[in-house]
């Protein structure tokens, strides 16, 4: 799958493997997203957790499909359950996507992302600011493929358009709608789409970029149906939800 | 009030109380569930409150009708702060009602849990999952009304048809829609309702059933109204507002 | 600006003004209120960061332009962040806002709240029952001059009828709507608007009366077209959006 238009059409069959065969994703993650993290992904037909107790967060994440660890809320039981769900994680042979957000507003949060960068996540999300404060270097091409070959994961770098890459190759996308940064959590919210989906492909630069793909979509078809602002994440929920290779085809670009 | 039949009429009954003469409940309940319980509670007539601060429980326990303590979050404060909930609502002679989210999936929550027990709350909620997790065996009717003799406590086991037993009698209702699991903590939230009702209706195994009737009557009526996944629990909150008589005769199904 | 006719059209600059030069506001809030006030907050154009880890806040607060303290969760950890955000933004010439959330039904609550206030925010936001709480009185016009007199910090006290003033001047703003108080947050939410506004009004009770006035003819426009309770907090975000000076002045009541 190195071809880039077949890109819709993947992403329409995983999302629909993934309705068929509902796949667990645990998720610590900031409080602000922790709703809209749970309800994307019951609408994608995935099923969340979301404990972070440090004492449980072993037992679900070793049953669960996947892990995303979000950075956004970093109190002490969270900082404590973190690297302890990611161990667990990769025992257990889980994928783990890591989504340092906002590491660029707080230096031990900074210092915290790379040390779990070495625990070796499979899938690092991040923004230009956000990449930019973890490797000291803006991320242009060469710093997203170096970084990937560097640290094992996947880089998937979220902006107006969307770059992954596994070091080698390179996905592109440029879906999305400015609405969706005028919600709160919604990156974090699609990241666990990243998640879901990368436990049921295993090429997973290729998994990442059509989980980005079907938000972007579901973030445009939600800007033409929500009457405004405040209703608007649940309707990306509702375009997620009823996404096909049809609309995934006529908007996905691929670029 | 042993008659089946006259349930959809009692319940009706105890929302419009309700809403004449509101109780307040203080909900100790996880992260996900805390925003969807205070506003079911709200649309319901109710006055919720939800802190968690270990030192500050037993005042909001003690003034509030009802006490709700959800263990889906099971940080450090919490688990300090649930005890003491407990206690100080006994003390004061609220009731309590103890929903055990997900003992199946963590040991410790299951311990947790079980020592809960033991402070003899009025009603244990927990679907098939938790309950064989805490006691060991199946939940089929002999069980439940074992475990309710002996715990001292209403248990109501929601599912397809939601039974709750005070260990003699059964109440069976067979309200709700398949969208409800598709909603995060919309399980959680509805077990507010049984606090709140159980504040109003000295027959707590009544009041228990009357309200999973009112939640499963609205999670149907607001599968209609709702356009999609995505508003579908703030739909859910409409329905239970404008909830009547009426629309509970037609609609509840007591098996 | 003494003029209170004039209040809803310079409500109507401040919020353009918003959405032209967006600022950053730190909240430090209630566990029910994060999603609600960020997404607030994003409606009417401001940045919102949440993060209330104790070792972080401090970087947070300095860089935002206000900050907001809310005592509706008072967990260990915010109990630590919240004098250190306090004293960063303090230092680096940011307002400070203070919402303490149900003083009145904790102990422990009116002592910190007390002890912040010494810490000199600008803004005291609060309604009748805290406010008695606090001080040992009923708030009359002479009690609030007093304490805004006595504490450095305007008081915005918040009811049916809302009042603002800086010890000598008094604004009165008497929109709203009941639908309000059936919202969870929708209050903590509200006074993030306050923090935004102060940020760029330098008359901070004309500030924090504009505020009030831009959220009472929000909760009134949403009770229009809101269908029912549940939305109803989203279609507040929609009005807030859709702000203009027409209706500001048209609904507008400075009494």
């Amino acid at each position: 799958m190195a071809d880039a238009a077949r890109l819709p059409a993947h992403t329409a069959r995983l999302l629909a493997r993934l309705r068929e065969r509902p796949v667990r994703v645990h998720a610590i993650t900031n409080a602000a997203a922790q709703v809209l993290t749970a309800n994307l992904l019951l609408a994608a037909g995935a099923i969340p957790s979301l404990t972070h107790a440090a004492d449980e967060v072993e037992a679900f994440a070793a049953r669960a499909d996947a892990l995303l660890v979000n950075l956004g809320t970093l109190d002490p039981e969270r900082r404590e359950a973190m690297p302890r769900a990611i161990a667990a994680a990769k025992r257990a042979g889980r994928v783990v996507v890591l989504d340092p957000v906002k590491v660029d507003a707080s230096p031990p949060r900074r210092d915290f992302a790379r040390a779990l960068l070495e625990k070796r996540p499979d899938i690092l999300r991040c923004n230009a600011g956000e990449f930019a404060a973890l490797f000291g270097r803006e991320p242009d091409d060469e710093a997203l493929a170096e970084i990937a070959r560097a640290t094992g994961a996947m880089v998937a770098l979220t902006g107006e358009i969307d770059r992954i890459t596994d070091g080698a190759r390179f996905f592109r996308i440029a879906n999305g709608h400015p609405m969706m940064t005028r919600t709160t959590a919604m990156g974090c919210a699609g990241t666990a789409l990243v998640a879901a989906l990368s436990a049921i492909e295993p090429d997973r630069a290729l998994a990442a970029a059509c989980a980005l793909l079907a938000i972007g979509v579901a973030g445009e078809i939600a800007a033409q149906t929500a009457p405004g602002i405040g209703t608007y994440p649940l309707h990306v929920l509702d375009a997620l939800d009823a996404l096909d290779a049809g609309s995934l085809e006529e908007r996905g670009r691929v670029v």
